[in-house]
This record gives structure tokens, C-alpha cells and sequence, in this order.
């Protein structure tokens, strides 16, 4: 279905297409034994991954490529209580830019959610799915995905497995005639690379293409020559674009650079990296499985699918310093606390977010600035974990927006999610 | 790597193997990131699914191709103690045809075993690993499968959803024109079929190639023409070759058409279908998976993965009259009574299994008739769940044999479990 991850080759359409009329339900996808032709989903149908479609095919990933399974462990999964206040939906706010009113029940839709889940204390006051998607069943986390590669990052160097100041060759000799010849650990980290690479949705000839082709994310097709693996692909990043360290660039190659040199740090595979340090420390109810390429390599830069449920404990350890909802301190205090500080706005500033004036990005996480203090992991077509550490909140989001681009996501949900947390703090 | 599902297309060795020095450990498949190109093992590498790699590759099927999750539900696994028994790997057999006496511990690696397990009254009284296979891992169960398929049918035909005497059309009209034209739903679950179609491994024009392909468990290739799912394949399938309810004939089609029947009947997915009836019953420990055609079918003939234990879980519930390890009647009785009390000999006897003489073939279980009752699931290359029920024994093995033939496995396998069945009877 060209998971594609994301990949929508598809410019913004002139008008949103209607919620209820393109829903998985409305459209009847994969119904029947076999299903229709018309209603049919696979991986070489280049529409597979291309709205309404994906409103099915976000929730079904490992049915269409191979994948790697990130294993839960053995013991209970942790509490998530349910607390539900009736509320939530009537919350109102003034979506960016804009003058109507809107609730939070008409945002739901308006974005293509698929799944969301809020958290009060830990408590979940609001859980809905809608389509595809079950409680039971993983979605494909996109971008959220580098926010865990960010994340076991500075895990590993706060083991001292890590050297953030090394050059990334000290881990990756292959990529010394690269972009990154002379880039360290930490500037992946934080995505303050230059390196020649597109991440330009709208663009079919943006290197994202042949990112996703390399690593199996799109097909590669009979007469494919192109790299065969995502190792192959970062080898041909020859060509630099600006310094290093001086502005954020965000490029997905950099957390595929990053899942490459935790793999050499730790000796493990990022599945199992992320099933030893996090996956079964959060005590994760499902399994969770990273889309790999050809040769069996997860892709760290959006190819990891969880439960909605999973991505809320997560978010909640987050917000707890890094201690679990089973009372483990699953995370290192220093990782969550460094995170949430964030990064360096000046050099944030210089990428042109109108949307996110003031934000900044560390570890591979989104930081606000704002006086909650909130952070988000974020993912293209509306995924997201949004830390909200004043109103003591964690908002978890899946969707399928028809638009790969945050900017038709943010003007929405941003100030959603902050008059939730509003919400949530008064008496 | 041509998940192959069992497909590896090489004769019989002159010599067998050393276990050892074919052994994952000794070869290292797949270890670094990357690992060597002579070390790499994928699913478009022809060798992928030919010993020695299968010793990798049969517990890493989910990372070279599509899969279909097998929930296990969200309660505590069922209960599985151990008892370990010391005098198990010294206990003695002679192989059938055989003149020297062996030992358990000797039969372990010169079949091939991946992982075995053995239980008496519920307890496990023997389980290693080896190579690849983990105990949270799982291996692909090849024609095991099969008896899970034939089970749920009887469960289905027990509640009342399905009609064995009914002809196979009721069901999949799509097969009027086939061999299955004039056949009923019992002859495809006891495998009475009279179908032209060869299971011939040793064949490279057996037509168990072209349902592979169809399958999507061996490559298709760029100019591949031919069916593209299981249930195209099976549309093919014109030509009858005997007549129907005449004699035992295996043939794997017929677990695909039983599978479609199922689909059918329940409105289900077979993978959900398994979760809802047996995975989430019996308490399994791990989600399973089937691999699926490039549409999204399970291969209800040979694609289910699963761990060690929840296939000796699910042996254990057959063995105790359909009673799991957690209390619960998870199949029904009358089922289990049907399958122990076994099909009609004299049909098997037609099919010339001359290491099988008196057993029968029923539900899709193999039934030995034998003093003790014992009824087996067979899977190419050495997977089996064997139960005996006057022994109070279960023993499940994965396994990677590099002859795709259960006569290679049965001399030494068969003497070696009724040893350790009559060691375990001792009082």
C-alpha cells in the first residue's frame, strides 16, 4: 500500500474532503473474503498509501510489509485507569488564525482522528477510536517514532554508552565521505545538520522519495537501481546544505543516522533496544513493530506502530520524570528533565515555523516554551503526543489527515490541546 | 528469504548435515548492523528458505514478509509450572528401521530441533532452545497450521455455524467449476479430496511452487503472470485426479479451502477468528501471526507463527479434554473427543505412508491409533504438537530439518516421544 509512510504525493486539496463521507466505515475498505477490487488495499497499489485510503491502511501496516516485532515482556501492563469526565468535548477554543468557535468534539473529525486519548493525573478522562482503529490495534506513529529514537539516544548517554560529543564516525567509519563526515552525535541529535535532502512532501522528486523507496516504505519496482536499504541510502548523502549546528533542520534521515549509531552503541537492534529500555519498562499493554527494509533494519524515522493506549503511558512517563504508571523509574529523571528543558529557539527560529514561534527541538522532541512548559513528539498526517507537565495532562493522537504537512494539523489541535489542559487545571 | 515456507527445493543430502556446524551460532546469519552481504538472509535471496539459513530465518518470518497479528487477548497467561525432570535426555529409543540405541538428548540436535518442550499433567517437565528460537519468540509452525484450521472448523461445526455435510459451494460458490465442484465440506476437513495437485517438494514443477508464489511466500519475480492471492490460485484448480471421500490424500490446497470456508461461515478474518475461538482462550503467553498473500490473506495451510509454549498450551487443552491450563473449557469436548477417536484407516492406508501403518487423518490431525491414543500435529521439516493422552504427555518441537520430509524426522522423533511417554508412565 506504499505505506508510505506518509508519503501522500498529493498536493492540499482546495477544499478538506468530508470527514463522515471519506471514513473507513462510509467507504467499506478490505470488507469481504476477498474484498472487492475496488475496496481492495496492498502494499504495490500506489494509492494505498494516499487518503481516504490510509484511514485503513495507518492501522493495518504489518499486513502489507515486513516488519520487527518490539516485544512487550512478560509481566502486567501498567495502570491507566479510567476517570471519563464528560466535559472534554464541549471544550471550546479559536482555532490559529481564525475567528469561529470551535469544540473540541468538532476537532476531532475536522483532523481525521483516528484514535485520541487524554490523561489527567495519570487518569484517562477521554478515550475514542474511530474507523480502523481499536484499542487493540497498533497505528503507525510516523515522525512520533523519532521522538523514541531521541529519546533511547540520551538514555544511552546517560549510561555513558553514548558520547553525544564524538563525531558520528566514531560510531559510523561508513559515513565518513558524507554530510555527516564532520557532524557530531549531538547535532543529529538535534537536528542541526546540513545536509543536501528534501523532506518536501509537494516535491516527487524530494529525496524523501528515495528515502522510503531504499527502505521498502514505497515500492522499489521491477527496474529499481536505487539503494536497497536504508544503510545504502545514507551513503549517498554526499552533499552538504549549511553549516552544521547552525540552524534546526528538520530531516528524517538524521533519526535513521541516530537509529544507526544506537544500533552500533548498544550492539541491539532499535526493536530491541526499544523493548529493553522503554517498551517493557513503561509496562506497555501490546507489542509494539517498527517497519523494516529489505534486510531487516526498523525505520527509526517513522516506522514504528504502537497502541494508542501504549503512547499515552509513554507520554505519562514523560510527565512523571520518568517514572512509569507501574511506579518504575522506566527513564532516566535527567533524560526527561533535559528534554523538557528543550533545545536552542534561536537556531529553532531560523527553520521559519510561523506556527511555532518561540518552540525549540531536543532529542528529537518538539518543545513548546509556553507556560505549561509542554513538549510534543509529532508525526506528519497528525500523530502526536502532547506533555502538558503544569496542567499535569498528556493528550496521545493518531490520525490520517488527507494533508502531510503539521501545518493543517496545528491551527486545530494546538489550541485544543491547550484549552483541555486549561480545562483540566481549573478547580 | 522464501519464508518458503518449507519450499526448499534441494534433494535429500547423501550425508545429513552437522548439526553443529550448521548451527546459527556457528554460521552467525545476520549479526551487525549491516550484517556481511554472506551473512545477510532476505526474503528476494532464493537461499533464503534452503538450510542451513532457514535455522534462522523459520523464527524471523514476520521481518522478510506481511503478516497478520493473532491477538491473545488481554488477561494473564494461562499457567504453564515447571517441574523439571533430570531423566528425560537420558531416556533411550531405537529408530524405526534403526539397529543402535539413542538417546533424547542425541535425537534433539540430529533432527534439527529449535525449540522442545515436553509437559506431563500439565507440568513442563523438559524445555531448551537453540540457535535462533527463544522462548519469546515465535518459529513458523508450517503444516501445524493445518490443525488449527481443521479445529476451529470443528468448533464452527459445533456451534452450529457451519455444515459439514454441506457441499463446499454453499460456502464458495467462486469454486463451482473447480475439482471442489462436487465436494463437501468433510472431505475438505478430513483431506478425501480428489484434486489434481502435487505436493512433491522434490518437484520444481509440483504445483506446491505456484501456490507458493501465489502465496507471496516465494518471490513472484518481475515478470511473474500468475495468480496473485491464494484465492486466484485456488480458482485454478480445475482438474480432479480420483474421486472424492476414496482415500486420505494430503494436500495443503485443502487447508486454504477450509480456511476460505471458515471465512465464510464466520464472517471473520482467519487470524481474528483463531484470537476470538482458541489464542485468547487458552491463555496464550504471545500474540501469534500468520504470513498473508499480497491482499492480506492468511495462509491456513502453513503460515502460522507462534511461540514454544503456546503451541504446548494449546496441546495441553486438547489433552485435557479441551480444558486450558487456566480452568476454562476452551474447545468444545465433543470436538476433541472427534479428533482424538480419529478418521478411517483403511482411506489413510491408500495414501502409503509406510511409517504410519493403522493411523488416520482427521479434523486435519493426525491420529496414530496406537495403544495410547496419541494424535499429532505434523509440520514439514520437524514442527509437531504431539499429544498422548494415556501418557498425560505433551510434547511440542520446532524444528528445521534440512529435508523437507516428515520421513525424515518420524524414525527418530516417533520412537523417541513414546519412550519418554513410557518413562514418564513409570511410577
Amino acid at each position: 500500500m506504499n505505506t508510505t509512510t506518509s508519503c501522500a504525493q498529493t498536493p492540499a486539496p482546495a477544499t478538506p474532503p468530508d470527514p463522515t463521507a471519506t471514513s473507513v466505515g462510509a467507504l467499506g475498505w478490505m470488507k469481504g473474503f476477498p474484498p472487492p477490487p475496488d475496496r481492495l488495499i496492498t502494499f504495490d497499489d500506489p494509492a494505498g498509501g494516499v487518503f481516504p485510503r490510509t484511514r485503513w491502511s495507518f492501522s493495518h501496516v504489518r499486513e502489507t510489509v515486513p516488519t520487527a516485532n518490539v516485544w512487550r515482556g512478560s509481566s502486567a501492563a501498567s495502570p491507566l485507569p479510567a476517570a471519563p469526565r464528560s466535559d472534554i468535548e464541549a471544550v471550546t477554543f479559536k482555532p490559529l488564525g481564525g475567528a469561529e468557535t470551535l469544540t473540541f468534539a468538532q476537532m476531532i473529525p475536522r483532523t481525521y482522528t483516528d484514535g485520541i486519548l487524554v490523561l489527567h493525573r495519570g487518569r484517562v478522562v477521554y478515550e475514542r477510536y474511530f474507523g480502523a482503529l481499536t484499542p487493540e490495534r497498533p497505528h503507525i506513529a510516523m515522525s512520533v517514532t523519532k521522538s523514541f529514537v531521541g529519546t533511547l539516544a540520551a538514555i544511552l548517554a546517560d549510561e555513558g554508552r553514548l558520547d553525544p560529543s564524538a563525531p558520528v564516525t566514531r560510531y559510523l567509519p561508513e559515513l565518513k565521505d558524507t554530510a555527516y563526515g564532520d557532524a557530531t552525535v549531538r547535532q543529529v541529535m538535534d537536528m542541526t545538520i546540513g545536509v543536501h535532502y528534501s523532506e518536501n512532501y509537494a516535491d516527487p522528486k524530494a529525496e524523501i522519495w528515495d528515502y522510503a523507496r531504499a527502505g521498502g516504505m514505497l515500492a522499489q519496482g521491477p527496474k529499481y537501481a536505487g539503494p536497497k536499504s536504508f544503510y545504502e541510502f545514507l551513503a549517498t548523502l554526499k552533499k552538504k546544505e549549511g553549516a552544521h549546528d547552525a540552524a534546526f533542520a528538520y530531516k528524517t534521515v538524521n533519526a535513521e543516522v541516530l537509529a544507526w549509531i544506537l544500533r552500533r552503541a548498544s550492539n541491539r537492534s532499535l526493536a530491541d533496544l526499544l523493548s529493553e529500555k522503554i517498551w517493557r519498562r513503561i509496562g506497555a499493554e501490546q507489542d509494539a513493530y517498527f517497519m523494516v527494509d529489505r534486510i531487516g533494519t526498523e525505520s527509526g524515522g517513522g516506522g514504528l506502530n504502537t497502541v494508542l493506549r501504549d503512547l499515552a503511558r509513554f507520554g505519562e512517563t514523560m510527565r512523571n520524570g520518568g517514572r512509569a504508571p507501574n511506579g518504575l523509574q522506566a527513564i532516566p529523571k535527567a533524560v526527561v528533565e533535559d528534554i523538557a528543558r528543550g533545545g536552542d529557539p534561536a537556531r529553532f527560529a531560523k527553520a521559519g515555523y510561523a506556527l511555532l514561534p518561540g518552540w525549540s527541538y531536543r532529542n528529537m522532541w518538539w518543545v513548546t516554551h509556553n507556560p505549561h512548559g509542554a513538549y510534543m513528539a509529532r508525526g506528519i498526517h497528525g500523530q502526536s503526543i502532547y506533555v502538558d507537565p503544569k496542567a499535569e495532562m498528556v493528550i496521545v493522537r493518531y490520525a490520517a489527515h488527507p494533508v502531510a504537512a503539521n501545518a493543517d494539523n496545528d491551527p486545530l489541535t494546538l489550541p485544543a490541546f491547550q484549552a483541555v489542559a486549561e480545562a483540566l487545571m481549573r478547580p
